[in-house]
């Protein structure tokens, strides 16, 4: 049975793995880690279903093998941690040829050295759809890890990097009948990536981890009008966000002007963005850009504040509105 | 959405959890794990697939719910470790009502709450096909895990109860047009539970992890001519099995009567009877029996020995027959 030798081709392909808490990796009941260290651990797990999370008519296999493994990675570095550790199930159906399979662990190995993560276990059986459940497991400095309870009012709110761009992707590949030959060719290569192959703010979740001033942090994978909901539902406050500060990427505003979409609803409402969104005091700021600078990280944005009170609102000139939980959804 | 909820209303169901190891449960991109323990940690995952693995027409859901787990806990159990947490991803069809799933949900607790693992999150998506992907946690004495690795010739190959009632079982279900309201009617309860609601061999294996002349072990999911393959593999040894230390379970034995099968085939190649299989040094059987008593757990039965050389071996009356991985596989 060819799925049987998935995981042992993932483990062939990134040679011999070797961690100071690793003691047993593929090839037994159960991956054995040390215990012999003080940081905390993570642990996230996510399932993505063909036709829910994904399409394999214009995802290329490749690029859904290294975007797999970026989605669990994303909720690692959205606690300040460091991932080290992945396990990987696959349901396989067996219309997906062995090319297709492939490419699919081409591009997951791809993603491992990208994180540095090493495989340590997983499963591959059967099925009518593909499904893909990824479980990584992390570490952050004791007590370090940054939760979504602790938004205080007066916290500025930051985002760190553009939004709504895996939104505007998707409308692309929904309404122009896309397919995995037109992704090379296409006019919007930075909407593409964004949806296609995301990458996981690892090195700045890592930062902001030990930077020591963030008071909540999350990944965004709903749309930050549902991620910020979940952060002000935890520390229970409300969040006003200025839609002066939402500045969208070029590349998303000329898309949606040739469209008929308005960006600001892709930056509130669109998922998939996998950037961090985090609060902070914004006396921390200039503290927070110099260390970013000495990494060569880009600055993240203050979009917004943390009120006293409760939901998420959209300030626009004089006006404020309710835009609590009208994120995205996954299409079932 | 309603899967939304299927991981908060465990949370709920099963109260506030404490551990000393948990630092963060459910509810936020990760859980946080205390490092501050001397324990190896161990991790494994399952991915089960509606039709593949089970079948919706004659599982009942809180049984599927307990067997989710129990398959993962086993795992633990056979590297002589205990199971502590557990992550839970579902691929929900919305064929399946509200009852169906707070059954399944009902089943799931249960089987926590036996074996003393806490739920620290999860996903829960929409799907075409049910598909359930469990993550389990567990700890082990520092360097005690046992691994497949380390039978030597000379030990005795052992197995912690009997074998092939699972398969039985599915036969049954199979070729009985077996719906749900059949199973509290069937003549064979022993059969259907071994199928339907499989234990973990979790006091057994946490016995044989702490006792300490074990030299290999695993959990039986695949039939013993297929896991003892896995053992002779990894630690280089041939096995030889005694059709004669076989005695069948007597439902079992019936059943095969009745309906003209051969119980030494599904013994040694059915599937998904969650029992320990191990070798030692037979000269540890009285230390190891006496352990088991003290703690009222069966004595394991020796069924064969360890050889010098390769295969798995079945003798039979004066002959030795090659079965090496002759054994289920999952049906698709």
């Amino acid at each position: 049975m060819r799925e049987r030798h998935v995981i042992s081709q993932i483990a062939a392909l990134t040679g011999p793995s070797s961690h100071p808490l690793l003691v047993q990796g593929i090839g037994d009941d159960c991956a054995v880690l040390s215990g012999q260290i003080a940081d905390d651990h993570l642990v996230t797990t996510d399932m993505l279903v063909e036709g829910v999370h994904f399409d394999c008519r214009w995802h290329p296999a490749h690029l859904l093998g290294r975007k797999s493994l970026a989605v669990s990675v994303s909720d690692i570095a959205a606690m300040g941690g460091e991932a080290r550790f992945a396990l990987l199930s696959l349901a396989l159906p067996s219309r997906l040829g062995d090319a297709w399979i492939a490419e699919f662990i081409e591009g997951f190995v791809s993603k491992l050295a990208e994180e540095q993560v090493i495989l340590i276990g997983g499963d591959t059986v059967g099925g009518d759809k593909l499904v893909i459940s990824v479980t990584v497991l992390g570490g952050v400095a004791q007590g370090k890890a940054i939760k979504r309870q602790g938004a205080r009012p007066g916290d500025g709110i930051y985002v760190t990097g553009p939004l709504g761009l895996a939104a505007a992707a998707l409308h692309l590949c929904q309404n122009q009948c896309f397919k995995i030959e037109d992704v090379a060719m296409s006019p919007w290569p930075n909407l593409l990536k964004a949806l296609l192959d995301p990458e996981a703010q690892s090195a700045m979740g890592m930062l902001l981890g030990s930077f020591g001033g963030v008071s909540a942090m999350q990944d965004i994978s709903d749309g930050i009008a549902t991620d910020l909901a979940h952060i002000c539902q935890a520390s229970r406050v409300a969040a006003e966000i200025f839609a002066d500060c939402l500045a969208p990427h070029p590349d998303l505003e000329n898309y949606c002007r040739l469209v008929g979409l308005n960006p600001i609803d892709l930056q509130l409402r669109g998922g998939e963005d996998y950037q961090l969104l985090f609060t902070m005091p914004p006396r921390r700021e200039p503290a927070l850009f110099l260390a970013c600078a000495a990494e060569s990280l880009p600055e993240p944005q203050r979009i917004g504040v943390v009120r006293e009170g409760a939901g998420i609102w959209l300030r626009q000139g004089g006006a404020a509105t309710e835009i609590t939980f009208q994120g995205y959804e996954h299409r079932s």
